[in-house]
């Protein structure tokens, strides 16, 4: 506790951050009040900006506080851009407020709280014990084109190779610390296309309905079995999420038949390999298929960094976490191939939705986790 | 030949039908002119409005002639509207041409030309030999809500019952006289939906996909085979003609998946059975359906009536009609609860496109078979 800033509790600082608004793509203001809370406390701030509207302008901020030569390197990551907040908030989004045992305001799990945990986690983590360093983006509710991607390449540049991340998406379910991800799976989203001849429905003969086509080839997609699962991994998981043809005119057989599958899978496949299956399909039933790959999947596998992520969680609240890898994508799928990625945060109920909210005490009781997590992966 | 108004041509008639524009939904003008037509011929005209838009306000017109009491009674059916022009005419729609041997004109050929035809007829048909009537109507390219059906009812009120009737759609291919139409298959629209609850790709046990269920119902409907056909009809067809999810959230399952299909079929058939089998087949997926009957099948199956019109066309062209069921509806569906009801015009090749016309000899000729058609339909 011996520099000034830590005097402000983890609730302080997310009240800061939580006042600026920051919708993705965010950059400016926010980047500015982190900024403020690092330099106190021996960051070097490398901030840039990357791309052009409509995805950017996105701010990237790089801050580190160099440890003694040869000593271990942590990352803390995350994002300070926010979902836009939507309407029917009890207080305004970006004005944050304290009610009863909650701090209201857009980002308050999402992850600006987990920030301010992290910079409150600062003042347990004494200079000399290693490099610590923040990697975080305004854009990673959005395409996340112009955010970690960015940063990964401005650290190669500055051969900056942190040993362990900590990512502090809202892993928490019901109470702070029961759900911890290990890995996520990867995403592919794919389109579908049919192309027939158009024709009038009573002479079916001179015209070429490709919609029975687009039919086979997705009743034959829907009853893949892509895997059975694994050890640490859900079994992968295809979903038809949009079907298109858009005629009007009941007498008519269309020209295209379009549709859009979503794969979610795990570290069984890539997404190259999946969008090459859907594509042989595709073409036995005479159509085409264009997979745009979202994310690959990561696994950090349970070991010396899970451990240290749950004795710290069991220290401070007495929960034994659950290891998964269940849900959405984050970043950390970009992150895994810079070093051990591993997300831990708070209770995800309210993230995206209207009157977001954080329980005060869990931004505390996080602060001292992630303290913790920072000491022993200093050690490590 | 004692009128002066027979004093016309089949082409001038036309003519002064095409001058007068009148696309779905049709009334006044075009009407005018008919009607200047047949009063000189002794027929008693009742016109009547129906609709509001946009269906209509529709026009129709019964015109009788009278024949001697206890009379064979024949009708001419048929439409004054006409599709929209469209662009790229050489010559205007509404203003007749005569270039070479043909006339040009929206309605040349469907089928103001043909009811041109009809009335050129009645002058080589004693007022004598029986009761001649017109059933008129100026909704047959659109809904057909307010047109065919509401002169059928008028009918009914005033007790007119034809004995036979011809309608005049434009039902030849490559020369006057090679096609009739003694039966039209039915047309049923259903529009079929699966209901299921939205939710993210990445949590699939949170939410249920319809579409998966829409595939699979859609796969049943398309390898049902209705049936092989009659000595009359060909096979019954079933085609699926829109597909409809309308996600833009690659990352979520959607609550509602659409389609519609439209089947065409025989007289083994009614719309109600098929929407009946169609529901049956929908429920079992989850899902349902909503029917739209357009029309039933008609058959007036070979016989007394279709071999007048044989007769006439070959004395008139030496060609030899084939009696075909093939084709989209028309307004036959309807006449067909009437009485026999069968089919024969002008060449179709130009109906419903930019230029068309039709051969001015193929005008005349059409007026002495249908000629010959009256009179041997009163006769009979
Ligand atoms: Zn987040
Ligand atoms: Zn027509």
């Amino acid at each position: 506790m011996t520099d000034a800033s830590t005097c402000e509790t983890a609730t302080d600082l997310a009240e800061r951050l939580i006042a600026c608004p920051s919708v993705t793509p965010a950059q400016g203001l926010v980047f500015d009040e982190l900024e403020a809370m690092l330099v106190p406390l021996g960051f070097e701030i490398d901030r840039f900006v990357r791309g052009e509207a409509p995805d950017g302008p996105v701010e990237n901020m790089l801050a580190v506080r160099p440890g003694p030569a040869g000593s271990r390197h942590f990352a803390f990551a995350g994002h300070l851009d926010v979902v836009p907040p939507g309407e029917g908030w009890t207080s305004a989004p970006f004005a944050p407020e304290r009610r009863g045992d909650l701090l209201y305001g857009r980002g308050a799990v999402d992850m600006k709280g987990s920030i301010a945990s992290m910079v409150a986690a600062l003042g347990q983590v004494p200079a000399d014990a290693g490099t610590i360093s923040f990697i975080i983006t305004g854009d990673e509710e959005g395409p996340a084109v112009y955010g970690t991607r960015a940063l990964i390449d401005r650290m190669r540049e500055r051969d900056l190779a942190p040993d362990l991340c900590l990512v502090g998406e809202p892993t928490s379910v019901n109470r702070l610390g029961d759900m911890v991800k290990i890995g996520r799976r990867g995403s592919v989203n794919i389109w579908l296309e049919v192309e027939g001849v158009q024709g009038h429905v009573a002479y079916p003969h001179n015209a070429d309905n490709p919609i029975p086509r687009l039919v086979a080839m997705l009743a034959e997609l829907d009853a893949l079995v892509l895997d059975e699962g694994t050890d640490w991994f859900q079994a992968s998981n295809l979903e038809i999420t949009d079907l298109e043809v858009g005629n009007p005119a009941h007498n008519v057989i269309p020209a295209l038949a379009k549709a859009r599958i979503s794969i979610r899978f795990n570290d069984m496949h890539t997404g190259a390999e999946l969008g090459a299956k859907v594509s042989e399909i595709a073409a036995r039933h005479g159509g085409r298929a264009i997979p745009v790959i979202s994310g690959e999947s990561f696994l950090t596998p349970p070991g010396a960094f899970s451990a240290m992520i749950t004795e710290a969680i069991r220290a401070e609240t007495g929960i034994e976490p659950e290891l998964s890898t269940s849900g959405g994508t984050s970043d950390a799928r970009f992150l895994k191939d810079v070093c051990p990625v591993i997300e831990f945060g708070l209770c995800n109920a309210t993230m995206h939705k209207r009157d977001e909210a954080v329980a005060m005490a869990d931004l505390e009781a996080l602060a001292r986790i992630y303290a913790r997590v920072a000491q022993a992966a200093l050690r490590s």
